[in-house]
């Protein structure tokens, strides 16, 4: 799959209103989308088994999206089969009274991955510029006034393109996936959560309320991602209509990256594969 | 397969001796094994669907062994597969700075797993009566000396039972499993180690220097299981020279844990769900 479409590196000209949110390229049934994400799921476990051993670099993935567009579904199927002892799931729900006595990058800066290891962020700092901004929560972020301007949208934008930066530059591979789904197709879930028993409790009627802000929460996602595309941390936009075309391409997108880093097992110095000899003879002789 | 006889809740005649590293029960192939253990990992599946929408216990997972023993590649295979959003695994290695300015379960706490989700330590505050008696570290450990009396052993294992009462009164639920693997058996992964290139970087000389050790160290884990197997932290003996038998047992005392708790997903209240039509309206009507 062509994946360079799906990915902003430079956002200056994105319109979210361009990318189609059925799309679903060359693949016309779910059968074969599974067949091939089961495929790539098997690939992922070989890489990822490589970058642990290498232990240089981590992954970090963070999901954004509009409620029911499938994060939590997506982090089940795609991440799933991964070895749990190098992947890290954070969640982030309102920050806590502790974490608002910091700055908003705190307390995802904590929950960074290790060296080694894939983190995922089902929602994340972007929330900062996203749901504190259409509901103009900063009010509430106990931030000295002074400091809160006009400015403090361009000025968190550009936090966050340094705060990334300087992740990425230390080792740290970003991959940032935007669920695009669209207002119908959100009606549609919410009613399936509605109708089915077993998935009632996963509606909670704030849902509703963040539903008749889509317009601004659609152009909030459109401000972030022209701010905040760039190639050290590029944000792929995943068209989340249909989801078993969604989990493939963010298969696809992962595996990519990882073989893009061309990791190999860590291998011996001379030294020390003339000290195993010793050891083995050692053991032998025990 | 009969759990009991593998799990030590009252630990007073504990004899690591009595409990045969090679048992394979009424197995006698590795092809049936790994049959029945992707079964189990399906179940297994489900029932941290259920664990995890309830969102009232969680469950600690501690794995202690000796080197080689399987820990690393038993959480690789039995617990990939689970939902990384509800799974967490913590490697606890040489205690940082940091952390031993703090007492020793300090770090620990900090990594217990949130409600609904499955925490895995891949060893754990046991090594401090493990590793740290059998080098005796605590001189290492900035504890003030006169706390440091022949009596810590005693002491350590008593706040070891408080603290794991403490947490599964608060509805935290503990298996903590012993790979039980031989002297012998240990040797050829060792050596399997030192004559495979892509396993080299796994080996360590320090593994050697532990293994002169194996006599302490088994002592230390008959004591430690001896004085912390209780009804609310049970230990399991898991016979660990045949790996695709470790596994199956692993799985299948986990989820025989995960069924005992007979979860449900969350239900509605009346008013919840009457609720529920109002939603339904609102979004049809919209």
């Amino acid at each position: 799959m062509n994946l360079d479409k799906f990915k902003i590196s430079d956002g200056k000209n994105f319109k979210i209103s361009e990318f189609k949110t059925d799309f679903t390229g060359d693949l016309d049934s779910k059968k074969e989308a599974e067949k091939r994400l089961k495929k790539n799921k098997e690939k992922m476990r070989e890489l990822q088994d490589k970058f642990y051993a290498h232990d240089k670099f981590s992954l970090l993935i963070i999901f954004q999206a509009m409620d029911a567009a499938g994060k939590d579904s997506s982090i089940k199927h795609v991440m799933s089969g991964l070895n749990p002892q190098g992947t890290q799931v954070f969640s982030f729900k309102q920050p806590s009274k502790e974490e608002l006595d910091h700055d908003y990058l705190w307390r995802t800066s904590k929950s960074l991955p290790e060296r080694g290891r894939i983190g995922i962020f089902n929602r994340s700092y972007y929330e900062e510029v996203l749901v504190v901004k259409v509901h103009n929560l900063v009010k509430y972020q106990n931030i000295p006034s002074e400091l809160v301007t006009d400015n403090i949208w361009t000025e968190r934008y550009n936090q966050i393109r340094n705060f990334e930066q300087h992740i990425s530059q230390n080792g740290t591979v970003i991959l940032k996936f935007f669920l695009n789904v669209s207002k119908n197709e959100q009606k549609s879930r919410f009613l399936k959560r509605l109708d089915t028993p077993s998935k009632n409790w996963k509606f909670s009627a704030a849902d509703l309320e963040e539903r008749k802000l889509w317009d601004e929460y659609q152009k909030c996602y459109q401000q972030a991602i022209r701010e905040t595309s760039t190639d050290f941390a590029p944000w792929y936009i995943i068209p989340a209509d249909h989801k078993w075309f969604a989990r493939l391409l963010i298969s696809e997108i992962i595996n990519d990256t990882l073989e893009n880093l061309k990791i190999e097992y860590p291998s011996l110095s001379d030294e020390q594969i003339a000290n195993l000899e010793i050891y083995k003879k050692q053991l032998i002789e025990e």
